[in-house]
């Protein structure tokens, strides 16, 4: 059997130029349980879908304020995730106390992924195995990013990651000509409904969701329990006419999660491929949510 | 035979997007003996089972009292634990030094986490392999937290963790709607009953269990000894009713310890898997509990 | 099957001499999307096709201003051209404060050059996988220079580099002779014409399109969005009747990416060759723009 | 044939949640002669069986007083032991400097197996090979500490480490329950004897034999030479009785040196091990005693 | 198939006592194109062969002024080149500084060659892979070094290093006596008369070709571009009684480049050395020049 | 064939709880010439057989003076213990100037001890190859230890490390109780006598032997050449009557040289063992005496 | 096939107690061209043979002066030397400069070897691959010793190191009664006399010979080009008679290299021995002389 040779160390290029192990580090991104981003002209908004180990257990918090202005949703190894936002609210504080105001959203971002590019480059860590979607509101008005191990970062109009966020994605496709006007609550209802499109067995709960908003003249608000119920009775009304479609799609992007379609196996037995259980119906990794 | 290459080090991902290494760790967890945790509105109690290597040495102690409001009970490797608990008592200390006040345990918990987390991103470390029930009570109330050796971190009503656990799982599963408004009496009895659930053979003596409790103006205390026979006896009146019930959960769940299915062994020679005990019967490693 | 020995280390020699780490990170460069870079005797012009993993979100960008004077295009690895990019203002920044003057270009380039040797001379790091095009105007006049990931720089009249960038680079050996006399206009729109000869579908749109000047009197500018579409225009207009041309000299060169052959692939089964899909086709990886 | 390919490192967890490269340490311990210990209410006692390569050479010393409170044994490599002993007493004479008073027993036990559990957690560090008993007298009275190479310790009434301890074990077993009312010549005498059990060929002499007592009252003292010679004819005196049921016990525990089974041998062929000479009749490595 | 396992880390020794690391750092030099040095008892001449990727680029430099009084030439990787250069500018500017007087030509080499020594010493670097020519003119006269990848340096009367540099070494070892009495033309003619033998197909233009020159009472001075023609026009007259013999002399020398034969391909399948082109045919690789 | 993969790093536990690497290094010692040790009541004597390479060169020195109290005979890796000489010089000195009195030699010998355990614990080192007989005469009274690799250390009354010492161990057993009482040139005799038991061929002459005392009121003195003469003169007139008898000492042990059994070679091919050279007749490492 | 798997890091023992590594540099040592050193009661003469690499290039220096009294020859890999060479200036004149008067020969030597053996003792590091003639007249009188890789010194009468070298030896052998008293004429011819016995074709010119000579009363001074024409020319006379006996000589030893016999080749396949060029007839790595 052939044996791809190049992809146990972080610090080691492939023969076609790829870094087998930060691609690895991408596909912790698509176990994690999913997030939904999306924003219109005023307001970003950030919802998880938040996993519990079992009824004994809280829903594993997902969603975090960075900043008044600023909030993040993640999707992976969540301690791996935690590092980086203290990093942010440290760097936040810190900006705040020099120059009196907000950390501009972009520039935070690019300041994350650059901390996370370095962790490709060096022989003894490993990359960040977790996904963040960043929404901010600054004087640059609401902005949405992406940011992901191999310490890139995108600017998104709305954007799903994490498990089955290929359902969550055709959702925003079809409908993300309407965002840029629409008011608060019909944004957090399409977020919702994104984020309900990659959820297979069970509903979208106030237990295992989070909702995160900022825009103009609203800092970063969590809503969750109680303060969800009105977005959920209200998507739930409308589910009965939409859901079909959304199922639909999901069934068309049921195979191919997250960006783009995931990296060939290395080891390449095409009959150990079809054994395995393909990666959706695995039960993900303990640590991962 | 296939052999999975990317389950020795640390710092590499597998192709699933993976950490073996820190999977491995967790499985360490599971091969302590039994601790168990739960709350009531007022109070939290750790329970756990204490193993001896044989009659001539005392019961190794799994719970400890970090500060006045915080104390927790472990699973796994107990010299990681200690490591951990040391830490954690230095910041109790030093927080009180500063701000006169005890260091929350939601703070402590995560301080404590990303810690664990550090030691799975370099690659001259190996990830902690110990659980531990945080249970506190401060201004927040109770909590009681599992950290994990992946560096994630967990809120629960009621948690088990170690050989067996799962048994002690299904209990609190079934009777944790009880725990909420329980008294501390009741409560410390539902910890051991489902302590109990998780002994094969033998049962709780007062050598062999220690419970810790913490609540609203009462600060965290050991019971051991002599102080834990009236709840013992309080166990056994009522075992003679419910303790079948219990011997059946302990049956249904005996082949998934712990919260999760365990990963598959990546040498996956079915054969040989067949051969070997089944990790509940082989007997622990010299040095875990 | 032969494997090769001497390709997964970057302080390892090949025994013919060559680092082959570093030639797979030049791999990574032609995985990019292609840049174009072009001068005239008064102006220079860089001009890149930025992709967008969905139509959710915003182009990559690709080109930025470094300094007045100066302004980079890359291909390849972004994260890791942003950190080069980085110290490239940092360095320009110092030179304005210490010698109230713009660094010239063709030092700037040295000292990237050699940020980029260190790292294929150190067992822990990799060397950096991303090729700039660097477009300076300062005393010595127009400058236009490719830092390659081995450390190397050259000094172009015209340049492409990325996927197909073979194409691009027919087109602008082609005409190369024209631009000196050009005027910025004509200057531009060949930059787009070579571009375009690189895209196999669809075609440039103000979208995935950044171009970036600097020249006599000119401090950098960045042509974005509404700014691109008079040159949009112009092009469009000329490629009904060169666009066959440009068609025919892509086929010719499109076995053939970038300066050189691609380094054979030293697992060299032919067999493997045959079937896995040739690079062009590949979808690129993940992380590459 | 089966390779075991977790068990090189000291930093690589086992499928099963195991750090073998600890347990290979633990063997280390089994390795050396043995080393007893007991204690009564009043006094502790260690004895331990030193070996000498030839009669021209004295017996290596295993036995070592520590402070005015406290005395260790020790068994396996000596060397290494002799690195924890010499930290342990500017431990002790440090925490005199400081608090004037002796530093607890259980207070130096714990910072000893810290110092161990660092060496399982270095890449660069190999754990400890050697078992420590240590015997404290302090406020807290006396105590008898078994500290192992994992960094665990335990509290015992009465332990035996080192090679065919087991039998050692047995007869601690059978008499622990009349130790803790004996005086300190039927302590002593309790403890030779059971250091006899474990001796094949040969007699206990006031060569190969070093007592370390401690108690209320009396500092710690080593035994050797003439200073044994009473308590050896007392035992002379007894075994005519007594010796063929030890000789039993020792038949019967021949099998099972330790504290626990010996793990699997990782390499498992089980041919080999039937033709490799069992532990007990190997002759022990040059450096173990 | 027999594999070499003594020739990937630079710190190991072969049994026959050789560095195989370093031996392939030399094999670089041969692999880029090729420089020419030479000396009168008055001046010393250095001349090489610069290659150009494409026609867009202007030829890469490989000839470069490091004080008024010394220059150098290099062949191999051109980035590891420059930063030996850097280091030299430095401890001439250095020397100047401090002494007022140019840095001796000897002395400079060997601190050169100490730096390139220490590569071959420690584990986590590699050898440099670049010859330096080094033309210097001091009180002691006129100085031709060839410093190499191994840390050795050598003095020549003329050399030549780089692909095809046998042909040159014949041309020089066929007319060396003539050197020492030639005057400045005379001397350069005969540089670019050997290199010229090292040029299979193309010519030397004003493009392709670089010459320093230093002597009594003439610094160091680069001769490019229009300053060549006459020297390359005297070039051309003569080539056409000459060029025949020096043909013949590179067929004679063509097997065997460098100043040594090639070590023996440490995999010595000889079919595969059959297979494979000849290093003479092979393209260089990308970053060699 | 099995091969043993755990005997290459110093740091790594076999499964048996054996340091393979520290056992080879005691097998360094074995390859080094004969050096013997003994003690009267009042002086200390070693005594060395020093090798020549050739004719040509002195023979090499065995036998150091540290300070007027202590002298050290070595075998095996002599620039090994060349390291540990000066290191013990030191010490002896900063004694001497803090404390105006000799340290004393078991504390040296511990320190010694000691810094060779270290070596056994870092994986960046080895354990010194070198095995060292200690001398010392201060208040405690005359003293003669072995230290070896292993960071162990032992007191003997006489002793012989080294080739072919097993003879000389015969030798100093049969007649050690004869040492205590025996004046001075008695024991310079015996050691001797010892000594020639481990020559094969050839006799011990003025030139290869070295002999150091230290005694009651004796500093340590070296006897060399001529002053060695009486000596081995004495010897001559005795071997004749006594030479048989050591002689076949030397067969019966011939076989089994130095403390203890060689450990069995790890890679436990019979056959292979059958073929190879006994190392009493391997030339030794050239580095070895 | 049989793989050696201890002789690749230089911190690895061998099951036989032995350091390949080290001796593989050893090897070095004896690839390098003669060098020869022997002394008179009053003069020490030091003797090379200088390999040129072409008749363009001038021989490379192996003769050094370290200081007035103190001069070095060495063989082996020459940039390894130069490295250990500054060393020892540096030495000489911080000793000169602290205590006004030459730092003597015996101790440099070992500072020397301590160095070298240094670095038999890290992982990060190789062994040097040069051996050393040190010659030093200092109030000890004349002084010869070599200077090994292993760390190792030993002092000579006379001595011939590197290629061919035995031939030499047996020469010295044969004569060296006659030195003591030889003036320094003789003994420079003895010298020469002894090197051109290791030379198989040509024979030793003004320009292929270097000579040092230090002594009672004269300063290390060193004799090249002119300077040595009377001494060859006084050879050549004698030669006539004397050099069919030194050619018997040579064919003789000519099997055996260097102070010992080479270390069997490791991977012993008798066949590849056969097949193999014998050492003396292959051409020398390119970086050693």
């Amino acid at each position: 059997m052939f044996r791809n040779q190049y992809d146990q160390d972080v610090t080691t290029w492939s023969p076609q130029g790829r870094m087998h192990q930060v691609e690895y580090a991408m596909e912790a991104v698509k176990q994690g349980s999913a997030a939904v981003g999306l924003k219109s002209d005023t307001h970003v908004v950030l919802a998880t879908l938040n996993r519990a180990s079992s009824e004994l257990s809280s829903h594993q918090r997902k969603t975090f304020k960075v900043d008044d202005h600023l909030g993040i949703a993640m999707s992976g190894i969540i301690s791996d995730g935690r590092s980086l936002c203290r990093y942010m609210r440290n760097e936040c504080l810190n900006h705040r106390y020099v120059f009196e105001a907000p950390l501009p959203t972009a520039r935070l971002v690019r300041q994350v992924a650059d901390r996370a590019q370095v962790c490709t480059q060096r022989s003894w860590k490993r990359p960040y195995g977790v996904g963040l979607l960043v929404a901010g509101f600054d004087k640059a008005g609401g902005k949405l990013f992406y940011c992901c191990p191999s310490g890139s970062y995108y600017d998104y109009k709305a954007m799903a990651i994490g498990a089955r966020s290929q359902a969550a994605k055709t959702y925003l496709e079809r409908k993300f000509e309407e965002f840029a006007s629409a008011d608060l609550d019909t944004l957090i209802r399409h977020g919702l409904q994104a984020l309900s499109a990659s959820v297979t067995d069970g509903e979208l709960t106030k237990d295992n969701v989070s909702v995160a908003l900022v825009g103009k003249g609203t800092p970063l608000t969590l809503l969750e329990d109680a303060d969800l119920e009105p977005h959920l009775a209200a998507l739930a009304d409308e589910v009965g006419g939409d859901g079909a479609g959304s199922g639909g799609a999901m069934e068309e992007g049921g195979g191919a999660d997250g960006a783009s379609a995931p990296p060939a196996a290395p080891d390449g037995a095409s009959g150990a491929a079809e054994a395995a259980p393909a990666p959706e119906d695995e039960p993900p990794a303990p640590m991962e949510t």
